[in-house]
C-alpha cells in the first residue's frame, strides 16, 4: 500500500480530512479487509433501484481504490438490469461511466498514485496475458477472463460478481483504470467511458477522411458523442433522429444536415447510397434496411446499440441489395479508452449532460427510455 | 430477323430439321406473333409442378429465341414457387439456370448466331442506361428495372410475368444471355448460371491470396461450386456440412478439411478465428454466430443463402464479439455472368450433376429440401 503517498498530492483533499474520504472505511483495513460501499442497486428485473450497503474486495496489490465522484447513465445498465440480456443475479449495482479520485493503491501500483483523477468503465479485470490483452484488447480476452464492470462473476467480489458504479466507491485492477486530464471536468469524462469509446473505436476503425459523409443514426448519449466525434474528425456528418425535438441541438453541433425519420422512412429515400460509413446506436430492434441503404456500395455499416437478447433481424435480401457490409463494435480496450478522453480533453469534446442525484436515477432511466434524455445523464456520487 | 444465317451453322442441326425446332412455331411468324412454349409450372404456392403450355413474346430486335437443352433445379426455385419470398403470380414456370441453342435473332442482334450455344442465368432485362447497367451490375439497376427471369413483372411477356426456363424455348434480350464455348457440356454449364455466378462474384471480390483459409458452409448446388472454385483459385478450403455422407465427395474436391456440423456445434470449436474468409449458402434460417465466429477478427463473411422471407436473425454481441464484417451476394452480373462460365470450361470445373426427366421434377425438389440432391439435378427440356 502506497497511502503515505498522499502526503505528496494532498492538494486534492483538505489538510484535515481523513486518508479515506468515505469515513466508514478505515484506512489501516482496506487492504485487507472487506471495504464497506455504499450505492443504488437493482433487486429484481423490474430494474427499480433502492438504495444498498454492500462491499467490495480489499484494495490487492494491483488494484486502487476510487472514490467515485460521478457516475452516468448509460442504456446498458437499464437492459442488463432488467434482463434484457438474460437472466441477473441481485442486488446488482449498475454503472460503467465512472469517475472519482484514487484514494489507495496496491503496492504493486505505478500507474496512479492516491490522489488522481481517475477512470472506471465497462470493464473491470482479464487475463491480462492472451495476444487480445497484451494489445489493448482486454475486451475480447482470448481466455474468457474479461470482467464486466457489473453483474460478472466475479470470485474477488464478496457478492460473487462485479458490482458497478453506482455507488460510493470502487475497487478495480490498476490497468482498467484511466487518467482524467486536468483540462476536462469530472463530470464532464464520465460519459466518455462507454458512450465515448463504444463510438470513438469504431469511427476510428471506419478510417474514414476529411470529407466524407458519416452518417450517425440513433441522437442519445452514444449518438451525440459519435457526431461530435465523427465532426471533430474532418467528417460531414448526417444525423438520423426519430425526435424532432433533438433538431436545434443537433444542428449546433456541426452537423451537415439532420434526418427526422419517421415510420415511413420517406424522409431516408433520398440518402440512399450517399453515405461513405454509418454508425448506428439504437438500442433496441429496429428496421435496419432503409439505414444500411444510405451507404454506398461495399461500404461499411457499424451498429453498436445491443438490443433485447442481442438479437438483431434483417433483409438478407436488402443486404445483398445494398452491398453494404454489416458489423457490430463492443466497446474498446483499455489504451483506446485512454485515447478518447484525451482527445476528447484536448479538443474541446464534452458530452451534453445533465446532473441528477440518486434518488432522480429511477426517474432518469425512465425519460431515456422515452429518449427524453439530453443526452446523459449524470449522478452526483455524493447523494448516494 | 436473321434466321438466314442458320445455313451457316447448320452443324448443330441435321440437316433437315426445319429452322426451328419446337414444331408448334412458325419460323415466319416468331417475330411477329406470340411464340409458343410449354414446360412445368407451378399453380399455387403449394409448388407442385404440372405440365403447362403458355406463349412467349415475339422475338423482338434486341432478342434471341433459344432452344432451351438443359435446365437446372436451384433452391430458389423451390423458395419462390412456394412463396417463401412473398406472394406469387401462377401459374409461374421457374428456373433460372438455363442453356441451349440459339434459334432465332433480332435484326439487332450482334452478339449470338443462330446456332450459337447460350446461357441464360437469373435475370433477363434492365434499364440498361443507369451506371449499374453500364457497368457490369444489371442485377442492381438503379432504376429498378431489372427483370429476374420469372415471377417479376414484365409487360412483353403474353403472362404479364418473366416466365423461366423449366421450358421448352425462351425469348431474352441478347445482353442477358451468355455464350457457352464448346469445351463444356451444356448440362455440366447450366449450373453456373446461378449456383456458379452467386459464389463466383462474392470469392472474388473477397479478393483471398493463395493459402488463405476459405471456409464454405453449407455444400448443395451452390457450396459445391463454391469450394471446386475456391480450391481452384487456391484457397485452402474448409467445408462444413450437415450430412455426413457429403463427406467423401467433398473430399474428393481437393478441401483441406470436412467438417461436420451437429446440433452442438461443438465440432466448430477449434475454428473459431482460423479462417481468412466465410461464404455461406444455407438456404434458411439457421444459428449463424458459430459460423460467424469462425472467422478471423476484421474478415468478412458472405451469405448468399436467401431464407423464409429473406429474414436472418443474428445475435449483435456475437457479430461484435467476433469483430466479422457481415455480407450478402445477390447473384453477379452479366460480364462476371460470361467469366465464370469460361473461367469453369477453362479449368475443368464442373459441377456434379444429375440428369432427370420432366416429370422426375417434383421428387427432385423434395430431394432438394431433404438435402439428398447430389448436387445438381439437371431436367432434359426435351421431356417437356
Amino acid at each position: 500500500m502506497q497511502q503515505t503517498a498522499l502526503a505528496g498530492t494532498g492538494v486534492l483533499l483538505t489538510g484535515t480530512t481523513p486518508l479515506l474520504a468515505n469515513n466508514f472505511n478505515s484506512n489501516k483495513t482496506i487492504m485487507k479487509e472487506n471495504i464497506k460501499s455504499k450505492g443504488y442497486a437493482a433487486f429484481d428485473a423490474t430494474g427499480t433501484l433502492k438504495p444498498w450497503e454492500f462491499e467490495r474486495r480489499p484494495v490487492g496489490d494491483n488494484d486502487i481504490l476510487i472514490d467515485i465522484k460521478f457516475a452516468s447513465i448509460c442504456h446498458s445498465d437499464i437492459h442488463q438490469m432488467k434482463g434484457h440480456w438474460g437472466p441477473q443475479q441481485y442486488p446488482q449495482i449498475p454503472g460503467h461511466e465512472i469517475v472519482g479520485i484514487v484514494e489507495a493503491v496496491g503496492k504493486n501500483v505505478t500507474k496512479f498514485k492516491i490522489g488522481d483523477r481517475a477512470g472506471v468503465g465497462c470493464m473491470v479485470d482479464s487475463c491480462m496475458e492472451c495476444d487480445s490483452c497484451m494489445h489493448g484488447e482486454e475486451h475480447f480476452c482470448e481466455k474468457g477472463e474479461t470482467v464486466f464492470t457489473y453483474g460478472y462473476p466475479e470470485a474477488s467480489s464478496p457478492t460473487g460478481i462485479s458490482q458497478g458504479g453506482y455507488a460510493s466507491n470502487i475497487v478495480v485492477r490498476d490497468h482498467f483504470a484511466v487518467h482524467i486530464p486536468e483540462h476536462i471536468s469530472l463530470q464532464e469524462a464520465a460519459p466518455l467511458l462507454c458512450a465515448g469509446i463504444t463510438t470513438y473505436s469504431p469511427l476510428m476503425k471506419a478510417q474514414f477522411k476529411i470529407g466524407d459523409k458519416v452518417g450517425v443514426a440513433g441522437i442519445g448519449g452514444l449518438g451525440h458523442l459519435a457526431i461530435k466525434l465523427a465532426v471533430s474528425k474532418g467528417a460531414e456528418v448526417y444525423a438520423f433522429t426519430t425526435s424532432p425535438g433533438k433538431v436545434a441541438d443537433i444542428k449546433s453541433w456541426g452537423v451537415k444536415e439532420v434526418i427526422v425519420v419517421d415510420e415511413s422512412f420517406g424522409s431516408m429515400n433520398v440518402f440512399a447510397k450517399k453515405l461513405d460509413y454509418m454508425i448506428c446506436t439504437i438500442p433496441y430492434q429496429f428496421n435496419s434496411a432503409p439505414y444500411i441503404a444510405c451507404v454506398k456500395p461495399n461500404g461499411h455499416f457499424t451498429y453498436v446499440g445491443m438490443p433485447n437478447g442481442f438479437e438483431l433481424t434483417f433483409s438478407n435480401i436488402n443486404l445483398a441489395a445494398t452491398r453494404v457490409n454489416f458489423n457490430a463494435s463492443l466497446i474498446g480496450g483499455i489504451p483506446e479508452t485512454q485515447e478518447v478522453v484525451h482527445y476528447c480533453a484536448d479538443n474541446g469534446i464534452r458530452p451534453d449532460i445533465q446532473m441528477i442525484s440518486a434518488e432522480q436515477i429511477n426517474d432518469a432511466w425512465e425519460k431515456v427510455v422515452n429518449k427524453e434524455a439530453r443526452y446523459r445523464y449524470v449522478i452526483d456520487a455524493a447523494t448516494f
